[in-house]
């Protein structure tokens, strides 16, 4: 058994910077023929020389793989003149809470302080990608972002809102009230809930932001997905962190899937009987929305057990030791 | 400004066995005049022989200090003689859902099928303690298990129950319902909820089962014990692990407090004004509830900062290095 998926795209991910870049993009530049990259390095891209610096950083990890980094820039009280320039090198502007998750404590303090920014994104056209949680308690986070969400489409009809990673039943829900509200999903949120976190023994290299929820919101994202909701998208948001962060009293949050992501989605996609499914999920969806294009790829898989790496230099991604039951056979 | 605390009692401890056991029993017969032993040991205290063996080792290990075991088998099939035969040794027997927690894999399965055994103790007036959780999602799992404890409070009206380290505004509750329920609460479930296991970074320190829940949940926990219900006594749950089973990639279930439990408690309950409530938590109602009749002793505890250890041993304390206002200046 067999499945082609041509040009997939990860439209969230986690390169980071310096050793760890040059581990982790050749292993998603190996398989996917672009991804969102994420801008909350230490100093965060913020600025459009930063970004070109990190953009040049990115495509010499990713090697000869035809693989196109979609930039983001950290979001900040920008000028007009800074947004016009930054434009053509970016995929959009990613919001982050202040204190939300990692490397975002210089994130926006008071959302809806910021309209004057969103106004100037929305007249040029520019997608603001949200990280959606508030700072309750961790369960109600994203439930309680919600509003903000609903404020946010709203008010700035014609601005493009990507609402990252949702884990939510809740978030789900806010896809079909807002015509310019689209969202990614996690292949990790579609498999795991908090059980699989501290249900049994407590397991640090599945715990992330969001933290996974319940099984019932686990349930709606799955649905989601494979009826392949025209507004959802596949976006890892695979971060990684060395073992010595994550086997600590202080964990850091993030899972690293980015070599097991496609392998793990035809999985699930074939137990459910979707396969036909993925295509748009992990690419055509995504190519619609944001109106890019990857170059073209075909990614060849098989159904043939895969034990998945103890480690990946430092990383040590979910599930290691675990065998599934698709493989990538060839890029091409 | 200083407290005087008379013979206080942990109702719910894990002693464990050789070189932990030296480690630990110390550092809870300095404090207490008397401590519920858990029988949750590789394998199990789950005959007289095993359990006389585990009380002449927990004595030793406590040394000098003027400290009553009250020791517990762990539940199974036992015959009426067996009953009979440990009575005088034990203050009550340790009901585990098989797999609910550190060791308890030879716990009761179909906990209603043991209806037999219950009536004998009912009849014997041998307490039966429960660790109350279903196999159900991590955070509903003693809420699920509410029901069971009302089957068994309505079935055997003589037989004394305690719900073990309750974790959920649903268990307060239930105190209310029946007079033969009683529930001990620990010093953590008072302090934290899942905020503080995975709300920023993930701490394995205070990943315990059942796991910490809500705020709503801790408040009624703490509600309950600053009023001294008179049916809920302190029993600290203190579960030594090895760091290296802690940071690591299975993070064992089970946070260390035992030598920091009473300064802890004043602390809390001084923040609350209700330092004249303590004595009737840690120690009068778990006399009267059990009748039993700890050696005399008098903690002395004052008004001074005081920096918990960053380690006992190879056992991580909850809160390692974080500085709190009352220390124990004596004990006599």
């Amino acid at each position: 058994m067999e499945l082609l998926l041509r040009s997939p795209l990860d439209m969230h991910l986690h390169l980071r910077q310096d050793e760890m870049l040059d581990v982790v993009a050749p292993l998603s530049a190996q398989h996917f023929a672009g991804a969102v990259i994420m801008p909350n390095l230490i100093p965060p891209i913020n600025s459009l020389e930063r970004l070109l610096c990190y953009t040049t950083e990115v495509k010499r990890a990713a090697g000869d793989h035809r693989f196109d980094p979609y930039m983001t820039l950290f979001f900040r009280d920008y000028t007009h003149e800074e947004l016009v320039a930054a434009k053509p090198f970016i995929i959009g502007i990613k919001l982050y809470p202040a204190g939300a998750t990692t490397n975002s404590e210089s994130g926006v303090s008071q959302i809806m302080a910021m309209e004057h920014v969103y106004e100037m994104m929305q007249e040029l056209d520019i997608p603001l990608l949200v990280h959606g949680e508030t700072h309750g308690f961790v369960m109600d986070r994203e439930h309680e972002f919600c509003d903000v969400y609903r404020n946010l489409a709203t008010r700035f009809p014609r601005l493009r809102i990507t609402m990252e990673h949702i884990t939510t039943e809740a978030a789900v829900s806010l896809l079909d009230e807002f015509e310019n509200l689209r969202a990614t999903v996690t292949p990790h949120h579609l498999l795991l809930t908090l059980d699989d976190v501290v249900g049994g023994l407590m397991n640090p290299h599945v715990f992330c932001k969001p933290v996974a929820k319940r099984p019932e919101d686990r349930a709606a994202l799955l649905a989601a997905a494979l009826l392949t909701h025209p507004r959802l998208m596949m976006g890892s948001d695979s971060a990684p962190h060395p073992v010595d962060r994550k086997e600590s009293s202080g964990c850091a949050a993030g899972i690293f899937t980015a070599p097991i992501i496609l392998p793990l989605l035809v999985e699930l996609f074939d137990k459910h009987n979707a396969l036909e499914k993925l295509q748009a999920f992990v690419s055509d969806n995504a190519r619609r929305l944001y109106g890019v294009e990857p170059p073209t790829t075909t990614v060849h898989l098989v159904k043939e057990q895969m034990t998945i790496p103890m480690s990946y230099g430092s990383v040590v991604p979910m599930w290691a030791g675990r065998t599934i039951s698709w493989r990538v056979a060839e890029v091409s």
